[in-house]
């Protein structure tokens, strides 16, 4: 017999060094003990735990923490796991949608998304004006409600050009005195943490702005050119950076577009020294949603040598887990780690005290 | 101003019943209680939720409860977890790919999976004979010399045709006697737990028995057709069934003909009563895996009435959670349920103490 | 035996009415003959071929085409496909991310983008400045030439804010005055088709922007809320609109979202009255990728009788085919159609001979 | 300015070789002038071009053809398609779930599938005792006769263990006498090329033996452990083969396991030397379906300088465009290649004259 391949190897392989340690049930575990045993495992599991030890490694360094968030995570329950990580600072900077900031302040203003079907009868919704996100409702009339408190509100605001994360700061602060519930929104308001929304006009926050335009000409500006300028500063003031991304889409690219373009002017900026991203979307079709973060080195949006996981999982069920093992492991960590200290407030950021251009890239040398 | 539909309508859609609750962060929450607020958010975190829940159902039902078990799942780290479920009787009835049933043996005979990365140079794995699976890896010659041990097993057996039912727990009861060791084979032959591999044929296991073959013609015949009778007159004699199925594949199938073919053969049989799938696949390629469970309607694979739910996830992040959940919420549950008491160790498996065919599908009116 | 059911009925179903056909080699069918065939087979090979019927009556009926477009198309070698796309009138308004605009550019303006490998040495890449999408490689050096060439011209530019339309209408014009070549942004120069861009702070562009601001203090001021308004508009001017998305993204909801501001303001407007989008997302994470036409019904994003397909297939695959097929099929018909007569390069855009506000919708009874 | 990195480069990199070109709208194009401008761009559009051509390489080489089919491909539409590839010899060996040649039977015996709609009320599909397939509907009593059909063959047989092989082609036979209708199943009858079925037991060709069994107990025996045998045996017999993959499942890896069985008893079996697969699934889970070709070398599966691709698509789109493409551009290749001479129709199977065995694996030096 020829099957000269049977005995076995005396010596062991390089490759073969740490082995898989099978699951084992514990019904007691909490969330962040599921987690590190599951850093043994494989697959995606393996990633989920990865991702719970790379963000305590954010926590830990000197970095600023940028998380980006894409899909229908508010209507979908996960705007109070934002709003927790923003208040207890496990993030620094929130780079969204719009829509995931507008179903936050339907919220936060008192009202719900509700538990519907995926397999509904979407005439019988259009009749009833009832919108459907996959498996959720939510009342269009109240959506419309909504379009038309933003709308005032726009429309009673100085008529000047804002970033972004100007106004969204000042609607933040409007939600907070009228409201005085938590939520993505005013949670960054009163956490002094800047939110960043570059495709604002792709969502009912700019169907919003929109009417306050409508409503009084001359209103409703959104300077988003300012926001890459000045988002771009804060990487030159703070170059170590770190980012999570939920999901893709415009806020993942924002938030490496910052990193690319502050590389420019400064030379202490090197992409990212962490990177999470918990994505459902694929790399094979060419997509910057689904593309790896090995690809993201070759544009110098991460380091080299940067700690990163790519889960491929829905944020609705790797969000609720992460954040609540988060919360148990790292408490200290987050409240004892070094941070920025910014005022989104103003027309001009403050960053550790000294204000940052919208207009002007910060050069260094 | 034609935007009559602003004014908020007085009474509410039926549509709009149950309002969504945001997940709150409480860093000490057990698995179940994470699950159970889940069940109120939406897209897979609620799947997830409701798959907690309706394995609670099928628990306290009187349902056989069969499980299929498709992917890298054992290589992958989740074999103790099977285990664990057969041992505890949280299922009755595995279906398995021959590939999960091997990195079972392969790690119960004391030999291991390794971790390992999805972006190695498999040309130099190739030169080191390491056989990769995504990001873990395994020896080719510990790999050889499982199929050695199985080909000397099978080749001592006496010889004659074998369903993958009797051979598994032959082999199971063997590898029990010379490791005492837990995993899915040797905890289905201690709990009088089946296993049925259909695609026996296309695993290493399959290649195992082929040696057997070699080694002594006249060994290594597997009847799967009389896995067809058997698990047909199993769902004859219980006509009240459940399913789990984690990733799909051939496992997936064979539990839902094992129904449809009993109804052929009796009039008591109508689908599943429950069914729970965790797959990664989608529908609209027209594959099994991906296939919904309102398709299966359609076949009467299931009950039209069934509780069941589909969670897209990776089983490696799902199970463990899902797992340790039920351990917690379910124990009682799973020790005093109604379950069928069965022998499969013999050539005909008993049932609540009689044998049933292999040959004949049992007739009722 | 029991099985009573084996007789076949005399009559059929109502739901058999149509058989597949089979599809058949015919080596020298062209792609609109494949695509017919098509139509009779399964899965989203049916759903290509659906396609090119539903774009086939679109340009047979008298409707406003918008087409959608996000993913990296451009650098991905469709920018000339959707170049004669507008310039043969097959659509009338493109919405895109900024990225494939920008590829689009680099290509005009003689660069090139480079095929690559999927699993490149990212590290070496990044030692060349080489940028990887996927598997297609460019220049990072020629991507900073580019910047400074747009930086250039916005600087140029009067100082006041522009709709990302009129922007890139003029960006168009420059690249035309400056290569005479054909693209995406030099053809809908050309042929009067707007392009918005809701998303360009999110993309090259906006770094070319946001460069010529760094340059000019004063200059880079893109007002996308006056697109919003403006896309309305044109909504409410031509109420019968249709929709072609490829790959998701801010263009579809873009698109949708005009639909329903315009619905606001007039009761003529009830949703797209044709939809075809080509997309890789699934539903079931609940993100507006992937999201199906029939949940767009509820939101009224699309009439309930409209005719409409979802193809999963990768842009790269389906629209070559499906351009080529309607260049065959359908080239009379775009000739003949109806469309709007646009002036996309003013201030105001002009449709059908009469401007439209980019500040205050317009409202009729 | 610190930017100095905008001066251009003089010399390329070495990575930038070969530009994207653009694909451009030409009406007239066949399907593989189509796919040849395919292999320009980018993604799975130019991974299909790449197929095209790594085809054309397998038919001009010596190797012996492997195809494997998973997935609904008959029911969809594709069985014909298969059926050419067979009779033009394009292919040399199928490997296929049951159910594809379970639904190309139904065909064959003169039934059909039917268009129907993926959102269907599948309750009243159930009650008419319509199956459906994603948006593919079948006459459930209809597939109850062909059970009937197919037991009748069974119990008619000589009682002996079958390969799924032998049984085939004989299946196959007593189609083509009573139908004289091409298929699958036909044409490989009538082209002497064979058909395995590993997972036999999981399909309706499998309820067919079962019920076989039932009507004369002692028949209906598959002995798929001996198709183990031959298929390594076919590999050792001729070491150089390819293989083409439709959709992952038991085919996938039951042609390469041939391969690996193959060597562990020849020092010249070497992996594939060429493949292709058309997949929708993903490596990230872990599952065979989706893991790619570059791990298949890791484990000797494939050869380590092999031509191979991966496709993304569904093979719904792909394969009707693929081969309409080869049976243009390739027939002359198919028709004068060199390829094994093989008789499926014996108890042993003839390969170049000589029969090999099911029951030992051929040894060589």
């Amino acid at each position: 017999m020829s099957r000269v391949r049977i005995a076995l190897h005396e010596k062991r392989s390089r490759f073969l060094q740490v082995p898989i340690e099978p699951f084992t049930i514990e019904p007691e575990l909490r969330a962040d003990e599921i987690l590190e045993k599951m850093e043994r495992i494989s697959f995606q599991g393996r990633s989920l735990g990865i991702a719970h030890r790379v963000w305590q490694k954010m926590l830990g360094d000197d970095v600023t923490i940028f998380m980006g968030m894409a899909g229908a995570l508010s209507a979908g329950g996960l705007r109070m796991v934002v709003a927790y990580l923003i208040e207890h600072r496990f993030i620094d900077c929130l780079v969204s949608t719009g829509a995931n900031l507008y179903h936050d302040l339907h919220e936060t203003r008192g009202r719900h998304h509700y538990l519907g079907s995926a397999r509904a009868n979407d005439a019988a919704l259009a009749e009833d004006r009832i919108d459907r996100v996959y498996d959720t409702y939510a009342s269009e009339e109240e959506f419309c409600d909504n379009d038309v408190w933003i709308g005032d509100f726009v429309a009673a605001l100085e008529q000047r050009p804002y970033t972004s994360r100007e106004f969204l700061n000042l609607l933040g602060g409007h939600l907070w005195k009228e409201t005085a519930q938590d939520g993505i929104l005013t949670s960054a308001y009163r956490a002094g943490v800047p939110i960043f929304c570059p495709a604002i006009a792709d969502s009912s926050i700019g169907m919003g702005l929109s009417q306050g335009r409508h409503k009084r000409p001359g209103s409703g500006y959104i300077d988003i050119i300012g926001d890459i300028v000045e988002s771009a500063n804060l990487v030159i003031r703070r170059p170590r950076t770190a980012t999570i991304v939920l999901g893709g889409g415009t806020p993942k690219n924002f938030i490496n577009q910052a990193s690319v373009q502050a590389e420019f002017f400064s030379s202490q900026v090197g992409g990212h020294k962490y990177a999470i991203q918990i994505v459902t979307d694929v790399p094979h079709f060419g997509g910057a949603s689904g593309s790896t973060l090995e690809e993201a080195q070759s544009w110098g949006k991460l380091a080299a040598d940067a700690a990163q996981v790519t889960v491929h999982a829905d944020a609705t069920i790797a969000l609720p887990i992460l954040a609540t093992a988060l919360a148990r492991s790292s408490s200290t960590l987050a409240n004892e780690r070094k941070r920025p200290v910014m005022d989104p407030s103003l027309r001009e950021m403050v960053v550790d005290g000294t204000p940052i251009s919208r207009d002007t890239f910060e050069e260094t040398e």
